[in-house]
């Protein structure tokens, strides 16, 4: 027999929470026994004390426990294509899941992803897939399933996959528990575990626009998530990459699906391009598919093919125009000379601070807000020429934007860093 | 303007609160702005990160700011005598309000003392005067005023005074944040700076049956708290007094009224008697008013007269006879010698588990439940003696406080240590 208080105290304390403890709280939690109050508690004290790994398999596999596990694997055994999913931890115009999924079913993998919307500085993909006319995530398990075997893919809100981790997560937002490595782990990892998947690439990211700021908490993150991974049968490898600079040349809704289509297209911004191929390359490995090379899906316009296809199943209309802000204002160089850094979260809180994220579950985001970065880190600059382009339905959050963003570029020194850091498997 | 993950987070981080930011979350979380489940992640920040004496004075004053503060000396300047106050950090046994107001009185004092409910392992005056048929706390400010006037005291539920406090209480108990000690010092004289007494003394207890389990911290309790005072115009004092053991010989609701009316009838426990000769002493000296014996008003009468008076004035009938358990077990010695140390802590879980305290506020107490102790340490004890009696109405409940009991006392070396340990004043 527990009680909530009891359990509060001893992580309180710095003790250790047994197994039962964990898994009486988790479902006490989702049932309503244990209040949010009392669960908010829990979490400071997880936040302050930690979690070692034991604790962290039990409260994800609580997690799990509390909604249903997909099986994609026995519930159609026609399935004819290996599945294998990717995740990333968050970053700043990362939308490399709009480009990586196409390539991975272009090859012949099928990925079934439970994706989320944007929370705090980093943008969703659901958010950023919505932003087509007519999208839809909103997906039956049926549908999935007859997704993955038409198109090879199925991108879908969690819904009631870890229904414990959902509630856990608004919680964690509004009461200043996101940062904490146990806590993600086991929330990225129990979304992951429930949704079906046998394969699994984690894009772990590293810097100042990812939610841990040092390199060895990152690390640190990667070998846990693999870990549990592993533990509930997924093959589960993780990637750390950069996340000091944005990813690519823009960052927000609509502008990254359009960049994502420039890359499909054969084109697109380099490091967008470097780690599509990398996380596919993984990706592929993982699944036992590694006869085909990404690269040629992308020049072939496979991929592309694959991208149509997947958004045209689930309602999306890529030939009508995407939205974009109407309020656009642009920041030009003052002087010439070379782009030095531009920081990510500086980044990040200027398209959140236009509309592109959310300050609150539930909340609308904008379609058509976002930045576009002109020149990039290293990049040369002419006097008077545009850098950014900011776009937005409210006028009224243009200057606040404006102000984020200038924090955060300088005309002059840049850091050269490996976008790929290291790669952690089991 | 602030928002709760942000003050959340600063406190997380260790950082200081400024003193903006505490008002804005004490009064934002009183409005209702600031839920339930962002207040306890904040107190757990505030248990695992503490805060500083700036920090808890502007936390005290956002709490009386809350609500209304009574200042009997301008309401009605026929009081003819100062205003003086008691208040313990809650012992076991510990009935010292009972035997001192009386006396206190007796000397020419006036007592305006917003009392509570116990709560956890410690009883509540309110629990212990409510089992005099009768007895009511709840009392207007009129009503309040009057009996300062005419009987010398009052003693009434807190009510309106510190409502956030109330509401924070009320969290602390349920999410494990309760032995804090920046939360206790603001908790304590937000109430008591709220009540109106101009002069106030603090039983700061230090042992095994205190809520702080350190002399160092609760040394650091009691100055923290004279310094809230006297920043609020009360001259305050405190005392360290031992709570290793209960307090005299019975512990739970009406056996220690019982034990209260021995003593004002110039009986009772030698080590409840020093105790309230040497509180009333320094409540007289606190008000000035130095000239009367505390000792003589317990061996003239004069202190059970004004007793009798305080609680007919609150409608309770002491001709009528105190309630006690209707199921009576007897814990006697199987062996001779002396009787060694008695936990406190472990006498005091007896109590409640017969019923003398709640488990959840709100829920009723047992009047009759507690526990007799016939053998104090150091006492000879014969082979077969009784040397506990227990009393509860629910004989289900008797097996466990039996064994609760049983693990905090033995036959054989005792501890000698001085009752009164120090003197605080500012």
């Amino acid at each position: 027999m527990f009680d909530a208080p009891t359990v509060i105290k001893t992580k309180r304390d710095g003790g250790r929470l047994s197994a039962e403890a964990i898994d009486w709280v988790v479902h006490a939690y989702s049932r309503g026994d244990v209040v949010g109050e009392q669960m908010s508690a829990l979490l400071m004290a997880i936040f302050l004390r930690g979690m070692d790994r034991d604790e962290i398999a039990h409260w994800t596999a609580a997690m799990v426990a509390s909604g249903e596990r997909f099986d994609f694997s026995a519930d159609f055994s026609d399935l004819p294509r290996p599945t294998v999913d990717k995740h990333s931890t968050g970053g700043v115009g990362d939308k490399l899941t709009l480009t990586v999924i196409p390539v991975v079913i272009a090859c012949g993998g099928a990925v079934p992803q439970a994706a989320g919307r944007g929370l705090g500085h980093t943008g969703g993909t659901l958010d950023k897939l919505e932003s087509i006319p007519g999208f839809t995530a909103e997906l039956s398990k049926d549908r999935i399933r007859q997704q993955l075997c038409d198109v090879g893919a199925a991108i879908f809100a969690a819904g009631e996959l870890a229904p414990a981790d959902r509630k856990i997560y608004a919680l964690r937002d509004v009461t200043g528990t996101t940062e904490s490595l146990p806590l993600i782990a086991s929330s990225v990892m129990s979304k992951k575990i429930a949704e079906g998947t046998r394969a699994l690439v984690l894009d772990v990211k590293v810097g100042t626009g990812a939610f841990l700021k040092t390199e060895a908490e990152s690390r640190e993150l990667a070998h846990t998530m693999v870990e549990l991974g592993v533990a509930h049968g997924l093959t589960t490898r993780a990637l750390l990459t950069d996340m000091n600079t944005p990813l690519g040349r823009s960052v927000g809704n609509s502008v990254e699906v359009a960049e994502a289509l420039e890359v499909l297209a054969g084109g697109g911004p380099g490091d967008v391009v470097e780690l599509t191929l990398a996380l596919a390359a993984e990706m592929l490995d993982a699944a036992g598919l590694d006869e085909c090379d990404p690269a040629d899906t992308l020049r072939d316009g496979s991929a592309m093919d694959c991208m149509r296809a997947l958004i045209a199943a689930q309602g999306g209309d890529l030939s009508a125009p995407l939205p974009l802000g109407t309020h656009v204002e642009t920041v030009s160089a003052s002087q010439g000379g070379t782009m030095g850094d531009i920081d990510a979260m500086a980044v990040a809180m200027a398209a959140w601070r236009l509309g592109a994220g959310r300050a609150r579950p539930g909340e609308p985001v904008q379609s058509g807000a976002g930045v576009r970065i002109h020149r990039r880190p290293g990049e040369p600059v002419s006097a008077g020429e545009p850098l950014f382009t900011l776009y937005t339905d409210t006028p009224e959050r243009m200057g606040h934007a404006i102000a984020e963003l200038n924090r955060g570029w300088r005309i002059g020194e840049f850091s050269r860093r490996p976008l790929l850091i290291d790669r952690i498997v089991s």
